[in-house]
């Protein structure tokens, strides 16, 4: 049985051609991590995290009030198979190859054509007591999450093959946009790629494609471009990070999202 | 000067016949536990958890809305004797052989024969500062606590004699229904048993007993039954253990708890 | 990379002849500290922190009501110089003998000659997203802050020459009191003391005299006298600590505060 602490943190700076402003940016996030092996093998745990975060001249506004831990999640696992309940994954949220990747010190808000999807929530207080299970066994790998508030099921399926990975993803809750998904990721000459599709419904269509290289040991750059009907125009962006040892690392990045030109740059830690 | 956390979680289901319906329950316990050892021996220390629980659909409905700590016990110990400040350890709610044993996941609600008495509050924010002593000396033990707030003490004496432990118990307090209470417990031929009555006050009486038993090295049943004249007709319920090793075990129990018939099953592990 | 929990407790009786009462008095205080060391020798590093204080007959009543951790600090630091963001320190509230000595087990009210002046929230949740620097190169330290909610700067520089350290502060936001600040503090015959003066604007002058001193190796006594226009009259104390080992002190103090005879007993620890 062990209690693992794993802190992040970052600062910096980030710019919003919206407000014409740079202003500073920090983030302390805390998990605390229970687990514990059953003579069987299996695996019991549970993980409760804190993520505080600035807004303007702000401490912490844009996320719980309180200061204090978000909903557990609880799983066991075994075999290749997990079963969380509580605060937990879920599927289209973890989808291989459907977001793009999250260049610079903010990650330019995480664009995925899947937008308004079910996800873990780092500031959830009070919400939804949900299950989900995963897979792996070999190639193969599947998600299956259901929220019993918003009665919703989301899940996807995702096959590796000569190194690329192809994945097929569906959600039917009311409350959330996306349809279904369509993502395939994978290697092409030491440079990662994903290209996905995401039918929001009511919302439009959405597709991207995103990359991430390593130039050498120290300096990796990522981008991506994506089409979301939901979010207008194109949004696109490009960031580096450079890793400066003992889980630190220099993060910027530079992009056009929702309509406006935004970038950001600072530091990120692990500790 | 050492910091230990030490946590607890359990998941499952629970059945209840008035809502005709099994839901998902799950609950994340977290204390941090502070203890230092003066150059005389004395050990002080101080204790915080953080206790989040699901209902219905929900997380954490039925504890503190805020995901933080509870309010602090803080103590110093010396020779058997130990002073409690804070959000202290009550007497009636400590008292040997007074409560049920507490079978399965939920443990059937702690049916104790003595009904609203003070308690360490595992939720409480801005509650008591009370004060509260327990003192140990060979087969002689008492408690006695005091809530700033009510301003009620309550008390208790136990002594043990050939294997049997007897306790009485006091309160005084308007805020809180029991006068007194009397138990014995102690082992019958490798079983474990309690025997408890409490005088409720204009609550009625109450008196119970319970068993508790290792059947082999991983598997053990208890049960109980109790009339308590303030939740109607008899209470009583029946539950196992089983050790899955590491900390962890499977649980379940099935009762007859304030005029509705009630189920659990789940595991629980702590880590 | 690194995670340190820090803990301090305390508990005892405080008296205030204004309300004439002894009155139980504790505290619970739990620090998170993350830091991690890039290749190149900086040092960067996050702290949290959870303070629960009783008042009068409840738990609490001084501080956050929710018992969460209070707005971060963030921080890189390297050969002197310290960058901090966040819930930074300010240089007021950290000036080199300002800050009378703090006898006893509440440490009387903190008194210094500069009143209201910005300091680090023990407590704060949503407060200001500040910026600090400091540097220390041999002799010499400096410290400037500057809050983007109140635009307020404020800052010290500090000199040790010969054993005696000089300092100066300044602070120019309208929402506090301090214009300029000076003090001296050193030791003479084993005797540490500090003498410091405060232009608090439109709340007047203030000045003070403190002392701290060894009697022996386990028992130290501390005091002072400072005159605050502000806080009317002279205001004094004198107190105690003898060291119990293992992180663990006895302290008292008495003192006349504010127009009132206060007087604190009690114990503290760290853990």
């Amino acid at each position: 049985a062990d209690i693992d602490l794993v802190g992040f943190a970052r600062f910096g700076v980030v710019y919003n051609d919206g407000t014409e402003d740079w202003n500073l940016t920090n983030r302390f996030q805390l998990d605390v991590i229970g687990t514990t092996e059953a003579d069987n093998g299996m695996e019991f745990g549970g993980k409760v995290r804190m993520r505080i975060t600035s807004a303007g001249d702000y401490m912490n506004a844009n996320g719980t009030t309180t200061n204090g831990f978000n909903d557990p999640m609880l799983w066991v696992s075994s075999d290749g198979l997990t079963l969380m309940v509580g605060n937990v994954e879920y599927a289209l949220d973890n989808m291989p190859g459907l977001a793009m990747p999250s260049p610079g010190l903010l990650g330019l808000e995480f664009i995925s054509p899947a937008i308004s999807i079910p996800g873990y929530g780092s500031n959830a207080i009070n919400g939804s007591d949900a299950v989900a299970m995963t897979y792996e066994m070999d190639a193969f790998a599947a998600h299956l999450s259901y929220d019993p508030v918003y009665e919703g099921t989301d899940m996807y399926v995702a096959y590796t093959f000569s190194g690329y990975t192809f994945a097929l993803g569906y959600q039917d809750a009311y409350a959330y946009s996306t349809e279904w998904a369509a993502a395939v990721s994978g290697d092409i000459a030491n440079i990662g790629f994903n290209a996905s599709y995401a039918d929001n419904g009511s919302d439009g269509d959405a597709y991207g494609v995103g990359f991430d290289y390593d130039i050498n040991s120290a300096l990796n750059v990522s981008g991506f471009v994506a089409y979301v009907d939901a979010l207008d125009d194109a949004n696109y962006g490009v960031g580096f990070a450079y890793d400066l040892g003992g889980g630190a690392a220099l993060k910027g990045s530079v992009g056009y999202l929702i309509e406006y030109t935004v970038a950001d740059f600072g530091v990120t830690f692990n500790f």
